[in-house]
């Protein structure tokens, strides 16, 4: 039996020899190439924190310890190390979850995958164990470089840093690369610290020295930190952490088991707040993910492990249509510039950037910084395009409310990944932005239904310049073209009634709104309710926000008006309910969308399915309402 | 006349004579005083500052030059060296706005008051100009050391670091205290700075040796700057910016005009990304203001100029119950700790404060942190309480769906300043909330009508432990207490129609919720729908969100349904909206709301005059929907 099956939990783990230990990490690694490639997930993060999650286990007592993985993605290892070892369904429906899970185990605490939020978590964490008197509980945030440019970070440091005495450890996991390389000024300082190989010299010096003397705990701490103190100018410019305050321990190579531990004892017994800073590799021991430099391995589908090569071509992608009318957008207009949190390649900005490299801005994992400078840019004469996950706008709504829209900027967001993404689980879902966008002033939304609807609504969007423009698609690959049977104005009428759009022949049953890819559905509907005699006319009305003077038209002569939203339901139908109101058309807006609830991970399609966004269920409510 | 008179803009700043600028301070000190003390308005934080904005409308040239404010709340100074000399309207409608405004002049940018956003404007302005080959515009950010705790500002400084030829100058307004006094390892560090006064004396040497020799611009920054380094570690803690690779500069007599001025132009001839570190003195020259440890005069009602004393006892306000029932449940359970972002005082914790000093966490203008700080405080088994200003929520929506929500911890939120507050402009009303708050899932949401049901829902809020709970409430003084006439399960009945609930007589014409201090208004539409012979049936549903099925129930022995909200319309008739769906209870559903558009500052009754949402309109249009 490969040993590591024989770990359920850390104390089990605590009783290996060092030579076991090195052989589980392999087998660790081992098993991760072989198990992800065939589920696809976050690979390269994870291998990239086999020893360091091994040490952490080793030195601290989870659950009695409490550790946080920022992020969520780089819990691969901690769920093997407590004793979840079938990754046969990682991220599938019913299988493990691709981030910690508190239903899982009770060794997970954060299943948020949206960054840099484990420093606030640990500080409420400890601050509430010192307020109830549970001493001797430690809390360990693991944490990315990429994830310290996150502006919460600095919050909880800075909150932190007035509270130094509580048992709370920071490791800082620097692989140089959140998804990409690491930008900016913290970026340079974490490099200017991972220099420092004098550094290093004299801590290893200080580590023989310590092993000659009788000191423990603060006391070996504080004589190695006094050290540091004195030698600081000479060798190491760990000056920012220290400025606030905060203990710095490192840089220890986060892949050598017996150094890490050693760091993360000396942090546990020091009895205060202390940041231990580990470099490791991204992808450390698999020569196809280390030797890639666009990082496609941090999340990976379904690949060869041999080549790490995807064994699936998937289609084209809605990202590629953005990323290809960006570049034909960029030569015509030299203002037109883009903005990224951290994503450059996932929202499809590479072949912006490699065209035009002064007018793109990787500003790291920092989306309100993004949306505030964006701002500025369209304030000073450009027209910032900013490519962001849909879910991580939530991070950014105050700046898009107060700075874009309060100040009428032409600012342009493409948002990928909006609606049911399903795998990477709930807090992936791009499922809130249509009821956030559609609280905000003078914004213009548009949810293409298909791959050429993208490339001529961005088009569009960047053409107004007074006011902040959104497009929202799906992940995944685009569906088949649908054209228009005709116009009604702004808005494409995708199937028709005969006759039906004419007042003279009395009303039509439904006019049904399919919001972007949900065209499909809602043609798939129409299609059902025509089997049972109803006249419908499916519409798209391309930019759902503000709601058109012609789709209120169109529901004037109709008896119903039906939405489907690959969105928070309500939030279209929302606003087309208000538009039918202020216009006295009083006619019953029938709303079909996500529930008000978490989504498990599971396919797009089989999320979609659970929460019956599909059209036979849609169908057969609506048949009871025109019934 | 008056010198301060002569001054519409930098111009006329530049021909001054050092003693005539003197005789202006002197004039725009008591000119603030004197006005605002009749106004109500921002009085401490403008004379602190005073010094600081004439030597930056000395040293550049706005509006070629850039200059922004930083939370807006300081920009007094400047519109009286901008041209705009009559505050006696200010914050009135029609008048002066009490922050940046576009349209009032080509000097103002940022119109918004949320904190910590300058710097982020201020790169994509000077990248922008940058760009467009428009050397020579200098971009400066006037940032207070309190703002400086927010996320925003690392995630800029962090993208600034990367960026560091861009002619942008970062003014510290540092007066050790945003609010109150600032909090954290920020404050800690800008405070050891501060006392490094041998660093001040070499400073002032190597200015004297500056006067004698030719160097200029960059030449003269790197002489003092690389002295500065030789200097370092004796002298000067300045390490955090410089570990971002940021030029330092000061620190500098805020209120020394000729010192300022002599830093503000080393800064601008520097040709690089430059910070100068003023100190200033909140409410400066002005003793009422100095002499206050309680902050008071950061932001003024109507007050005497000679005691800083308020002219007018308001009487009881929505804050006043909060402050004195946390106390009283503080007693009760030890498990609840309160969270402020740096507005102790506003939101009424200072009691609570006194009493439990340890459990009160005042953690800076850092909403992200202060919402996911309370998300670990609640899994470790303490009931956080997080109050503050329903406008500053929006910052921290993600941490309320994704840390608090979706890991449903027993967090409660107490929004003060909820719904139209008026004076402060677009930027204060807390009209998003309701919105908001309906999106996230599982959440329970509390709308109080009165004193005595602000107690009651904050009891009962802080009882609900696998979920998050809000109450929110206006600005000012609190209604008269309104009893209910009868209960409905968990539906307050406020007025009834004889016989009106009993299905038996048929339905009521009009079930009609008032949502918290709405519930007056309603009151009143109900009396002249009366009066046109209508059943109308008042209800006020207490616990807003979810759904109640009692209220349900109610309309479903309906004809109509009104719902009158002091927040974006349709936040909460929209989940009323889809309530009544679920259920199958076909009833319209009337909407009467905040429209979607940004309010220009005003009483809070001339806003909702403006708006519509008072009870005339509202029962001149329910009238028609019930005809």
């Amino acid at each position: 039996m490969p040993l590591m099956r024989t770990i359920t939990g850390p104390t089990d783990l605590k009783r290996l020899t060092p030579r076991q230990v090195g052989i589980l990490a392999q087998e660790i690694r081992d098993y991760l190439i072989e198990s992800v490639s065939r589920t696809g997930g976050h690979l390269g993060p994870n291998l990239g924190v086999v020893e360091l999650t091994i040490a952490l286990h080793r030195v601290f007592n989870s659950p009695r310890d409490t550790l946080l993985f920022d992020t969520g993605h780089i819990a691969y290892v901690h769920k093997l190390l407590t004793g979840r070892h079938d990754f046969s369904t990682l991220r599938q429906q019913g299988g493990l979850s691709g981030y910690p899970s508190r239903t899982e185990s009770d060794h997970d605490v954060i299943e948020n995958s949206h960054a840099s939020s484990s420093l606030s978590w640990a500080i409420g964490i400890a601050k509430a164990r010192e307020l109830q008197g549970e001493t001797g509980r430690h809390t360990v945030a693991v944490i990315g470089d990429g994830a310290l440019t996150g502006g919460m970070v600095w919050e909880a440091l800075n909150n932190i840093a007035e509270n130094r005495d509580l048992p709370l450890i920071i490791v800082i996991n620097d692989n140089e690369r959140s998804y990409a390389a690491t930008r900016g000024g913290m970026a340079d300082y974490l490099a200017s610290l991972r220099a420092t190989q004098e550094y290093e010299e004299v801590l290893s010096w200080g580590k023989r020295q310590l092993k000659r003397t009788p000191l423990v705990g603060r006391q070996v701490y504080e004589t190695l930190h006094g050290m540091k103190k004195g030698l600081k100018d000479i060798v190491s410019p760990q000056g920012m952490f220290e400025d606030l305050g905060l203990k710095y321990l490192g840089p220890v190579d986060g892949h050598d088991v017996d150094a890490m531990e050693t760091a993360l004892r000396r942090a546990h017994d020091f009895g205060g707040v202390v940041l231990v800073h580990a470099i490791t590799e991204k992808g450390h021991g698999y020569d196809p993910a280390t030797q890639d430099e666009a990082d496609r391995f941090h999340a990976v589908g379904v690949i060869n492990p041999e080549t790490g090569l995807p064994l699936e071509l998937s289609g084209r992608s809605w990202t590629d249509e953005v990323s290809e009318e960006m570049v034909r957008l960029g030569k015509e207009r030299p203002d037109i510039v883009a903005i990224t949190a951290s994503m450059l390649i996932p929202v499809g900005l590479q072949p912006f950037a490699e065209r035009f490299p002064d007018r793109v801005f990787d500003v790291g994992i920092a989306e309100q910084h993004a949306v505030a400078m964006a701002a500025g840019l369209s304030y000073a004469g450009l027209h910032p395009v900013v490519c962001i996950y849909s879910t991580f706008l939530n991070r950014a709504f105050d700046q898009l409310l107060m700075d874009c829209a309060l100040h009428r900027q032409g600012v342009t967001f493409v948002l990928d990944r909006a609606g049911v993404t399903g795998t990477d689980g709930a807090s992936h879902n791009g499922m809130w932005d249509l009821t956030l966008l559609g609280m905000v002033p003078g914004i213009h939304v548009a949810a293409p239904r298909d791959g050429q609807q993208v490339a001529r609504a961005l088009r569009e969007a960047v053409a107004i310049e007074d006011a902040p423009s959104v497009l929202r698609f799906p992940k995944g690959t685009v569906s088949a073209p649908i054209e228009a049977v005709r116009r009604h104005g702004t808005v494409d009428v995708l199937r028709d009634v005969e006759g039906a759009a004419d007042a003279a022949d009395g009303p039509v049953d439904l006019v049904l709104v399919g919001a972007g890819a949900m065209a499909v559905t809602a043609l798939e509907i129409a299609d059902k309710l025509y089997a049972e005699g109803r006249s419908v006319m499916v519409v798209d009305p391309r930019w759902v926000l503000p709601v058109s003077e012609d789709l209120v038209e169109l529901a004037r002569n109709a008896r119903h008006v039906g939405v489907v939203e690959d969105a928070l339901v309500g939030g279209l139908a929302g606003r087309i309910t208000e538009a039918l109101a202020a216009a006295d058309v009083r006619v019953p807006v029938h709303a079909y969308g996500i529930p008000h609830e978490f989504l498990d991970h599971g396919s797009r399609g089989q999320v979609l399915d659970r929460v019956g966004l599909t059209a036979d269920p849609i169908a057969t409510s609506l048949a009871a309402q025109l019934a």
